[in-house]
């Protein structure tokens, strides 16, 4: 059994090596795999895309995840079963779970851990990364069964976010940017079928020339590229350079792809 | 036993990494948790106090720890050994190791690194996290004596750090941030008996309205607020702000909170 | 056995931990050293230079290498075995992985990856780190042979990297910077035979004042000094600053010791 880990903390502070300390105290020799900890704060959204895109490729195991601006307020705190390989996801239930459960099979089965036996006592109210949230997961990659972690919940209670979805407007494809990543690449809310068009196609997009492009070097350095990445999401890039910078691309941005 | 590791060195180049190699060399199979890199640059202070919030949620083991402006002079490097449970420390002696060591019941032992055999040859003069640090603590991590690792010396004569000190004066309490983290929200050298307000009562901090709060949602967004943080420290946030840049604090400055 | 993994990806995505994934797949149990994520994005050559800063000082197994401009073009991917001890480097054949081969005797033997029955399918043309680098890295670690994970391929045919020489001019060293880490050091492409000076003399260094140190702490704070760092390298520094910022230096300038 593996854990992964995924927060919105940042590797600046010790937040995160704490949550480490806790899952070696809970489950020791267990492995903790960093998905990322590089989340943007407070970006439900992101976080929740991230860890759909990470899951995948990590064995099934113990997924905790973290961004959490409600943190000791009313949101819950839960513990899921994935109905299809029984996978288990740890963290707030503020939708950052949802999309990565929806791709094994949604959830099978939740508990509420408000009253979990695990929490670390005293419970701080600003981290239950470390007094919730790492020890429930800890308890979990040892073994402990789903339902001595909290109080049964039920599922179709579980807090679910909103996603932009792209539209056609005739033959143009109106899409989002719901991610940017390190190389300022630009993930967009459609997939594959929705461009419709072949490697080589020219295009434009928000009104610019671009070619619709397999990789990078497709394009010259510094062209703008429409191509499919490696999640199979849509996305923008400039070969060598920054679409988000280039493009001034905002989150949620509405763009014309024609 | 496991290895924690907390420095400066940051993320960006392959220090850490290397310093890794060097335990996987002499400590094959140990795990190694890492704190945090993310100290800033030469802030002895700020990496004694991170260790010291961090080392009570981690296992007992050994605990390498580098800040290191005096690196190559004449500063000793130092492994110590805690009262309480054991644990030992490893790094500069420059003060960094002591405020953790207090947690544990203060140094019980101690020895200088200088004739350590375990140091690597030739020893650099700048990257002794790699040279001296890492291999001493591999070598205690499988079992090897604190006094085979160097030559015994008297606690006493450790460089302990000064720290700030909160002060009343009348009803006002002047407090200094100490450090800061991601979210730019200041830890100050207070804790919950020096306020002595409850939650939900109004203060004024450096002249500004604010709340004394028990977590970030008890304030509306950009609002001050002052809470107990997760650490038992009195801290300062903007809820989903950063109270750093808003109030356009420093490390030491005077904090008035009436 | 474990492996080691070097990449331009950065931590902010979940690029390293989607690796880190695909290598808990199809290596259960065995280590994983970052050795570090922060090379400059597509600087083949600093990625290069860390790689052979590193490697002597990690354990020899796998070492995962991946800064790759050409991500889904014509350059290959490989896996290559050292003559001296026998370690692994696996990436793109485009000069990254060769300086560091060198180390250890030079390249004995080498596949290219094109048709590597380890891939994961569908196999990605943006993500080879993921898709084609990571699973034969895990592979390989799990002790199937080089052979099997692709076709034989002529070492000569290697892509190699010009690397910039240092030159002298009289009594005047002409060298260049190659890196800059996390502090502002900027590592030149020459080493203490070429300086031909004891610490202690006076020199100056792009026309400015400077001393040859053993140590940062033997110049003032601010000063400019030459010193040779834990690589073996000859290096430049500012006591407590940045001697890039401060020399406004960019890679490859020339620079002249004097």
């Amino acid at each position: 059994m593996v854990v992964t880990f995924l927060s919105d903390y940042g590797l600046d502070d010790e937040f995160v090596g704490v949550c480490h300390g806790v899952l070696a105290c809970e489950a020791p020799g267990v492995p903790v795999i960093d998905l990322t900890h590089g989340i943007p704060r407070h970006d439900v959204r992101a976080g929740a895309l991230a860890l759909r895109r990470a899951l995948p490729y990590a064995p099934p195991g113990v997924h905790l995840a973290v961004v959490d601006p409600g943190v000791g307020g009313p949101r819950r705190g839960v513990a899921l079963r994935c109905a299809e390989d029984g996978r288990l996801l740890v963290g707030p239930d503020n939708g950052l779970l949802i999309p990565a459960a929806e791709r094994f099979g949604g959830v099978a089965e939740g508990v509420d851990l408000a009253t979990s036996p695990w929490r670390l006592r005293p419970t701080s109210a600003t981290f239950h990364g470390r007094d919730v949230f790492a020890p429930v997961a800890g308890h979990l990659a040892m073994g402990a069964s789903l339902a001595q972690a909290g109080r049964q919940l039920d599922p179709s209670s579980l807090v679910r976010l909103e996603l932009p979805r792209p539209r056609r407007e005739g033959a143009t494809l109106v899409a989002h940017p719901v991610a940017f990543d390190h190389f300022g690449n630009a993930v967009l809310d459609a997939g594959e079928p929705d461009l419709g068009r072949r490697p080589g196609a020219a295009v434009t997009v928000a009104g610019r020339p671009a070619v619709v492009a397999t990789t990078f070097g497709d394009a010259d350095p510094g062209a703008l590229l429409v191509y499919v990445d490696s999640s199979g999401a849509l996305a923008l890039a400039v070969n060598r350079g920054s679409a988000r910078d280039e493009l001034r691309l905002t989150l949620d941005d509405e763009i014309r792809i024609a």
